[in-house]
């Protein structure tokens, strides 16, 4: 996708009731709770920076920068229409944030020679093998995966500070994969495994490392989202403690 | 350790609310509930075949026995006089076992020539290199480490039949390493953590793999082990699904 997306072609969503309100494609890739959900893990410090890697339309970067005052916000996004969206949707919400185009595995040389204490990411969750092709084409480029799942991780490493975090959330089913390559360049890893109702298994999982990190793998209680057997429209009978995370801008903690 | 166990060295312990009753050393390598959360996890049917590598006193295989009727069992103990236990822990239980004497690395000629529908496997908790020396010779052959886990997994997956399951329990910390052998030989991969208490972090995981299963990973709730938030020593205030799997024999269900 090559053509700035119009404004017919956009809806306005609100996240974390209501401090911010972005702007995201009606069809093509839209943002679900999970990187709210990412962006609620990162616990950072004023003075701060994070890198959200294949970023968007800025949802994650921008909900960890409402969360954290003083939080320098930085996006990579391969596709144009796209990193202008975040610029737009930092802007709209009075935040600062700094958005490359380019891609992973070229990066632009001016972010090659940054680090950062937080990097973050939200891969593509569907192997381009495994999966129906995509109709339209900026959504294949957001869902399908040209980029293999091992390349994010040694690049968000690369991109963090010694004694930084790299959090990504992706699909449990990819954990094998994730975590062999968190492991392969990050120390310190805790995997917070997210299941939709109690009993049931994870269908997503956050998974932190620490740059430089010594510390044994832990792997935390899973957050429950949903009460009850079944809900029946997105967003309903969220717990009260994932309620409090989405919308009261409480923080994800792996160990509550 | 090439001494026979001398029976005043031995305690008689009770297992599966007394359907088994056990010989294990009083000091050394003792049994605790993995062994038998890790029997309770196989779900065998009549005629077919369990080897468990690294036996010791056979508590796993000899549990995974009183559960599943017409399940052949096979051992393999690298020392002599835990292989001697677990054949007279058979014989005074009534069930048959065929013990192996040797080293996973260098495995008897005639096991290597046979194939199993259940691998099972507890092994060593510490890295030789990471924990203090144990004591007693015996101790540090069953605790320490001195065959790397991969190759654990590497030998399980290659006794395991087409089709047929392999399953480990280990400390979770072990968790990146253990899954990233699995995914290396196996497939349809799933997780189970064992949790201490509700909301805290799992101590233990179960991960079984399929040979030749093409099935997604999955990540299955926790089973938490105790109820409320401390307990006063081993054994007491066992949730009511864990009593029921350690002492009224109930299967240990991934996804129940």
């Amino acid at each position: 996708m090559t053509s700035p997306l119009m404004d017919e072609s956009l809806s306005r969503d609100r996240f974390l009731g209501g401090r911010l309100t972005l702007l995201q494609p009606k069809r093509g890739y839209r943002a679900g709770v999970d990187p709210v959900f990412l962006a609620a893990s990162v616990q950072a410090r004023a003075g701060q920076s994070l890198l959200d890697l294949g970023c968007g339309g800025g949802v994650a970067a921008l909900c960890a920068g409402a969360r954290n005052p003083g939080l320098s916000l930085t996006g990579l996004e391969r596709q144009a229409p796209y990193a202008a969206l975040a610029r737009r949707n930092a802007t709209e919400n009075g935040l600062e944030m700094t958005v490359y185009e380019g891609d992973l595995t070229a990066m632009p040389g001016e972010l090659r020679q940054i680090r950062f204490d937080h990097v973050i990411a939200n891969p593509p969750y569907f192997r381009r093998d495994a999966s129906v092709p995509a109709q339209a084409e900026d959504r294949e480029g957001a869902m399908g995966e040209d980029t293999p799942l091992a390349s994010w991780v040694e690049v968000a490493a690369r991109r963090c500070l010694p004694g930084g975090y790299v959090t990504f959330v992706h699909r449990s089913e990819r954990l094998p994969e994730l975590l062999g390559a968190f492991a392969l360049h990050l120390g310190s890893l805790e995997l917070k495994p997210l299941l939709p109702r109690a009993g049931r298994a994870a269908h997503l999982v956050l998974l932190r490392g620490r740059k430089g990190g010594r510390a044994a793998f832990r792997l935390h209680a899973g957050l429950v989202l949903h009460r009850g057997e079944t809900h029946d429209c997105d967003g309903a009978n969220y717990s009260p403690e994932v309620s409090r995370i989405l919308r009261d801008g409480d923080p994800l903690i792996f160990a509550p």
